[in-house]
């Protein structure tokens, strides 16, 4: 066999490191796609010169960007064969990306727990995006319902113990950033860090229908490989799966609309696909301000908040029964810094 | 109110500047994106070697693209509560605009008109587009109709004199621009400043069948944040409107076939979109010779153009009730720098 | 007229050559969109450090860049009013192409040969593709089959002997190519050159479904004019026909799997665009390995490869009547370069 069926659950061991194949370099065009793609506005990304006022030597690539990078190149080790994508946490962005960076990614397996059904199991995965200086750029822990090739014994089940949310003093902080020369009329909105209270709740307002075309330049872009997002062929219903990450980043798009400010995602607290997406959809996206927090940068503040991409009415998020409702397609928990 | 319910009539004043917010970074991505979605073929934006021997530097940035960006940035400031987009007037690219440059734009109220109906107004703007110099590259009024928040008082009406045509002495000439080695036949076409006779019409004959995911693609690629061009909900037939822009690109475009040595549009006389695009349409483009000018450039004469855009038959404009046929969709006059 | 007609079979005159029109800059944006319209991951051009890593200064731009750049090019000229693209032979891959080049194209009539209906004819061109230093970069035979404008007398019939394939001593190597370094790991596959059997055959796996905006994104990024690719009205099933190239691109990087370490394309043997695609197909790719051939580079080997597309099962090319069956997409006869 030249080609590559995918890894199954028996496959993992405990602490192994899986070096994750063909880097990527990302330049301009990478960021000029990422904006066609998504109704990306942040100013701190959409202009060198905005990212100067703010401290840095030019605009780096969007935060997501260096995500999906980062994540794709695991897709052929971790998610083949993977029935479900579980979970996220312990997310930062240790560092900026900068066009005609390289990076490339490596995941050690850190937990491993098979499935009462005997048929499959949870693998749990942390995984660096590297660039081309050895540096960590992103670090975070995933984890993913794999099929069983077999119905052999199952390993020793090790769990483990992940924060619920990356802590305030945890938060990584772009070299140089300086919000004191901020310029609000410029990025859009006036509001600052402490205009936002924990509970409050925004309605992004703004819809963007799927497109098959659209979500599969995004998905080969980042050189995610997983059949079922290009394949009309593997449903049933001849739909294509559209990449969860597609819908991360349509939704952190339309929260502009609201979080203007909200400039920088640093960390990724945690997220959950709660539904499929597919093409024809009309998405929406609200916002709930988690909590806040200070950080040692000059004129920099964090905002923890959840982000919610939905098909249906905003704010609604769970059933009676404590389930996702139908319409909801993201429930996202990150840190953002904002200007004070 | 975190979000921007975008403004009403009654939110403009006369002599107002609105600094429009999302500076932009564009760069070779944004060229490449726009070759893609459009078949634009004019051998000055395609090829550095070509634009040399024009006496440039190198390539500038298709004129287009610097009038998407600038015009983008408005539409959450002028057009959101838009009922049409009626004009334009006086448009001219003072300067190109280089990969790398950032653009911003700003806007002066200089006409205010509330209709009969007392529900709605028009609005006039200047929009002026700069780079990081504060080099002016694009000065244009615009005009739209805008929707009242309420039954308020009219304010006095001020409609601007606005002249019907830029004149030729008042072009703008690219800096060095010099046809005199100009080579035909990498252009494409053999047709000469001369060999253009006024009120001759040409039929561009290429058709190209619209998608959602391109236009969706071009929209947001130059920020343009109208919700109907994304959001099927919208409208009860679940159709996109196409943001008219990219019906202006793709005539652009499509007049390569005929006026391939038109290689710079200078000026903006008017502009009508006459009706509605959408998705599967299939769009053909004809011109019409209006003028033509000399300029001090060195081998370099100006031609004034009709273009029309139209799902019909080439030359049919206006039915016998003066209005504009069904099938058209665009009715642009501009100038544009041809060799002689 | 301004407009270009095209030539038919009557406007080619044996040893005529036709500078091709509208020279091309590509820059990394061309990459980039290049990646997101295909499932293009061979390391050497995705990753700025692995080709430094194969002795080359960066990555250069993908083969099949060049390939449909060039060709584009000669479209206007060529094929406007062909019936069918009949087959390529003896191309080959002479230079790399780097980010900033500008290509143009020129054609040589090699052969023309009226069809025995008396309303069609077979024209050969050898065209060149030439960067910005007058280096050819590609040179490939093509022929086509061209629509007669009247009934005029035949002229002589010239049919070119061609090669059946490049000969191994004639493949062109990329200046400092060096695998003695190569990471298989990061590359994706251990398959060594000496891996592959003549006679393997290698199923690809993966399937992508085709989408209407995708293949007009590609092939107007290429300035590729044909009407039928854009045009929906041009046939009575309101269908475009997909671009050939956008089949031979799609294949190639499908190939990945199991042809991971084929890193570049150096010769085109020969190629059937066996059955015309449409937007709705979706494609799989399977390869045979045809032949084997040292290389006096460091480290390298070639392997010659067929390549078929199909919308059916893999392995199945030809009817009991020797034609092609009618799932079949693509032929194609090339020679890759690969690791020892």
């Amino acid at each position: 066999m030249k080609t590559n069926p995918g890894r199954f659950f028996e496959d993992y061991r405990l602490g192994e490191i899986i070096a994750h194949a063909v880097p990527r370099t990302v330049k301009m065009g990478e960021r000029t796609l990422y904006h066609a793609l998504y109704p990306a506005r942040h100013a701190l990304h959409s202009s060198d010169e905005f990212a100067k006022t703010c401290g840095l030597p030019f605009s780096p690539l969007d935060d997501l960007i260096a995500f999906h990078v980062v994540f794709g190149k695991t897709v052929p080790d971790i998610s083949l064969n993977a029935v479900a994508n579980l979970g996220y946490a312990e997310g930062r962005w240790l560092g900026q990306v900068w066009p005609g960076d390289t990076l490339r990614s490596e995941s050690t397996v850190i937990g491993l727990k098979e499935n009462s059904s005997g048929t499959s199991g949870v693998v749990y995965v942390r995984t660096r995006g590297l660039n081309q200086h050895d540096e960590v750029v992103l670090d975070y822990v995933r984890w993913v319902m794999v099929r069983k090739r077999g119905h052999g014994p199952a390993p020793e089940a090790v769990v483990p113990a992940l924060a619920s949310v990356v802590a305030p003093d945890a938060l990584p902080i772009p070299r140089g950033l300086d919000f004191t020369r901020y310029d609000f009329a410029l990025a859009g909105e006036p509001h600052r860090w402490g205009d936002y209270a924990v509970g409050e709740k925004i309605d992004h307002v703004d819809g963007v229908t799927l497109e098959e075309a659209e979500h599969m330049l995004a998905t080969r872009l980042w050189q995610n490989t997983a059949k079922v997002h290009f394949d009309a062929t593997q449903r049933a219903d001849g739909r294509r799966l559209i990449y969860g990450g597609h819908i991360i980043s349509l939704a952190r798009a339309l929260s502009f609309n609201g979080l203007a400010n909200a400039q920088l995602m640093v960390a990724l607290n945690g997220g959950a696909h709660a539904n499929p997406a597919f093409a024809g959809d009309t998405v929406r996206a609200w916002s709930e301000v988690l909590d806040r927090a200070e950080t040692p940068a000059p004129g920099v503040g964090a905002l923890r908040l959840r982000l919610v991409a939905t098909k249906g009415a905003p704010f609604a998020l769970r059933g009676e029964d404590g389930k996702y409702l139908p319409d909801v397609l993201l429930d996202l928990d990150y840190w953002a810094l904002v200007p004070l």
